[in-house]
């Protein structure tokens, strides 16, 4: 035996570990819950600049451990310095907002602390992911199909890659590309990068996604689509997947589905649909946005976006009943896929990912819809349209506000224009002062720690303001202090 | 505006969902936490066949929501019937145990919800992260370099292939595998699925993964290593990385890296490790076992393992100091990685990931580091080894145990050879007959809830049980309970 081994006593002391867990959630309740959701004069954050924020926190691990109390005193400076993205006044990302019963669900997953590849070691969560997934199936419209919770929409993104890629091209799995012809993938010229990601990482390559161009809205044109898809088969390639996207992620547009179906159709080719706003499906008043996406073959669904389930919660859904999402990833591993146990081994669902251990992702989701039940839900969806709905009628009463477009969804996309440039004629200059209106706001808005909302250019347009109106904790109160916010900002700009 | 919409107030009553959190911690400290770890009468598992708990769950989502009761009993019952892997007697994978502040860290994560990707959103985490990576660094032995959080160490894999395939070949990022010759990776017999997964996942085909012999500890052999590389430019593809396993999946047999490491140097591959026993560089007694390590190109390290963290909690790991990471994965999205920001932006490493949204999976690893210190970390390193070290000797002293091999790491592979087939001879209907013995006693220690061990064939070997002993809250009356409760269950077959 080893020298200085207490073998016969565990090395842990439950009494004294639930003691601190216990401290510790209650810190976590002031500091992280209360403090972003109590009261709207508490900040979204404590900004420090990096340098001084690495000194104060004393990151360093040292050989030694800590005290009880300065370990507490830990949980209290990360929960203090860190952003509170359950504030009212977080329109940053595409996420905002808190859920208690969700959050009760990722504590109890945490604390379970279980992989979700088989029956055996996930009883529970194997039921549970099946029911969702069928749920959700039904919204998009299919009686039938197959699906899986990934670590995030991007990963969802790449697993329609090589399922469609695979239903094409089978031979692709054992032999690599190098047995098929070049392949092409199509998607708007405004779709999430996370599709030119996974196009690189899977070896297809970035040229090899053609960016099909966008109306003015920034909805993709089919007519386009057409278009590239006969100029990729020119130039050799093979088209084989199409990914539309339902909610892009600046201007949250929507393509038309049911136009891209019919082009997809003609030519054969896997349809796929990115929603950044999938939740749309609940909402009897908006799914006319996503109408055709019951024709798409795949789905990826985001329910850690707009529905607040908390980082990561991500579904990718697809329409087929031949497991092909197996047949493409499979292993079949001996050692957690045994085919003689005494249970029926098709629960053992691990092996259509790409993962092994993959976290149990759906019962966040799971315990939410149960609380709200889909009514509940739907009632989210329709109040974050809502919020939107006004905050845009507002925006046009006040003279500094210039919006981008007539959203569609719930990202509000809008220049402000500071009273020294109203008037001014559009051109280089002015295009060049307003550019740099928005990062001095968000720098001003930051270090005062009153609100957080993001910014972008994008193609031919300066800096203009994105501005994600989703969480179901917010009242026309927050949206007035925005806007007066950002005019207090920028009016010496 | 929408009809029936409240606008003016907010969806969510704080005070309601606090409570309801309240409520469902006692409940997960009760139901989750203290029924594994209390008692060693409680059971790992309350068993029900799949159509048993399915209906007993009722885990079906409807249109109306459910009462605060309803609610608190539906978490109730996903923590009875969830499998207990904190408890003392689950040593069914390659994770087990609890570890509280690792724990409360994952609570405070999960309230914060955050992303990974800027500092803007994640001030903390972000520089948190870069001292735990250059931490991680130190104990592999390199000064410098780089790496990121992933989701598994299946994810961790598939970057060291994407990485080593963009530095051989940058090209294959744009252009695709069409680019380049066909590609080699060589890994061992016995590594982990994952690289043959990835190798399909990014387009190189599970034909150009080279298996690598092992000998009859399970270790790789350099010499037929070099062979393959022979043998796979005969065949006129391109070698350009090999994955070496430090702690296989199965029996935890340790690659020899410093001999790995010459024939990669040789033969300019990159080389990378997968350590399924990562943790043994924390322990001055084990590192030997890993000797070498710091020659790898890369590696991946799995705190959700052996560590306790928690899943998930992986990273990978580089030597490379030319942002190597970055210009493989950069998609450069202007609405994220803005570069007119007010701090500095090499801070926001997101791009860095093939993900977008990214969880904060540092936070708990760093807050059970502080707790512990390195040197406790290095303890429970080193009571895992002579946990094992005990039950191996105990094994030895009983009739009914035949090991597969002298364990290396914390792997226990082992027969159990009941009453019946003892001192009968070698043969195949032996060998028919000990292949059911694992099943069977699998199934009888599943319905009774006494305690979870894996069992699987390998090569020619029929079924063995594998059992993983990693859980510092194991003592000597765990392994001697464990190794009576196999020879009550198997005593009649
Ligand atoms: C050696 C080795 N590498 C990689 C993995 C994959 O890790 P993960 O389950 O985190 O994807 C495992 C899992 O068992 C493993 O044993
Ligand atoms: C339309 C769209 N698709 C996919 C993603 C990627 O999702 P995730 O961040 O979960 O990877 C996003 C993220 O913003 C998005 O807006």
């Amino acid at each position: 035996l080893a020298v200085g081994q207490h073998l016969n006593g565990p090395l842990l002391d439950h009494a004294e570990g639930q003691h601190f867990l216990k401290e510790a959630f209650q810190i976590i309740l002031e500091e992280a819950l209360c403090q972003g959701t109590d009261n709207k004069e508490k900040q979204v954050c404590e900004w420090r600049d990096p340098e001084e924020l690495r000194t104060m926190l004393d990151l360093e691990l040292r050989d030694g451990g800590e005290s009880h109390d300065q370990l507490l005193r830990r949980v209290r400076d990360v929960a203090k310095y860190s952003v509170k993205t359950n504030h009212p006044l977080f329109f940053n990302q595409l996420f905002a907002g808190v859920d208690y019963h969700a959050l009760a669900g990722r504590f109890l997953t945490e604390t379970l602390n279980t992989s979700q590849y088989t029956y055996e070691v996930a009883p529970v969560f194997v039921l549970m992911e099946d029911v969702v997934l069928s749920q959700l199936r039904s919204l998009v419209g299919w009686e039938e199909g197959d699906g899986i919770f990934c670590p995030g929409g991007s990963v969802s993104n790449m697993y329609a890659i090589n399922v469609a890629r695979y239903r094409a091209f089978p031979q692709v799995k054992l032999k690599g590309l190098w047995a098929v012809p070049r392949l092409a993938i199509f998607t708007s010229q405004e779709s999430h990068y996370s599709v030119c990601k996974g196009a690189a990482f899977e070896g297809i390559g970035l040229e090899n996604v053609f960016l099909v161009n966008v109306d003015e809205r920034g909805c993709m044109i089919p007519e386009d689509l057409d278009l590239k898809i006969e100029l990729a088969r020119m130039q050799g390639a093979v088209p084989f997947l199409v990914s539309a996207t339902s909610g892009t992620t600046i201007q949250g547009s929507f393509d038309p589905l049911d136009r891209i179906a019919d082009v997809c159709e003609k030519h054969g080719l896997w349809m796929h649909v990115d929603p950044g706003g999938g939740s749309v499906l609940l909402s009897k008043r908006h799914r006319h946005l996503i109408k055709g996406i019951e024709r798409a073959d795949s789905v990826t669904w985001n329910p850690h976006k707009m529905l607040l389930t908390g980082l990561q919660c991500s579904v990718f859904l697809l329409k087929d009943t031949t497991n092909l999402l197996k047949r493409c990833h499979c292993a079949n591993a001996t050692y957690l896929f045994q085919q003689d146990k005494f249970y029926d081994v098709s629960l053992d669902t691990g092996d259509k990912s790409v993962q092994c251990g993959r976290k149990v992702d759906c019962l966040k989701l799971w315990l939410m819809w149960k609380a709200l039940g889909t009514q509940g839900l739907e009632k989210r969806v329709d109040k974050a349209f809502a919020n939107t709905r006004y905050l845009v009628e507002e925006m046009k009463k006040r003279e500094g506000f210039h919006l981008v477009n007539e959203p569609q969804f719930v990202n509000v996309c809008f220049w402000f224009i500071p009273p020294s440039l109203r008037g001014v004629e559009d051109g280089e200059e002015y295009r060049e002062r307003l550019s740099k209106v928005a990062p001095t706001i968000k720098e001003r808005m930051m270090r005062k720690g009153s609100m957080m909302v993001g910014y972008q250019p994008q193609k031919g347009r300066v800096n203009f303001f994105r501005m994600v109106v989703l969480s179901p904790q917010i009242s026309q109160e927050e949206m007035d202090f925005f806007l007066d916010e950002i005019e207090r900002l920028g009016k010496d700009l």
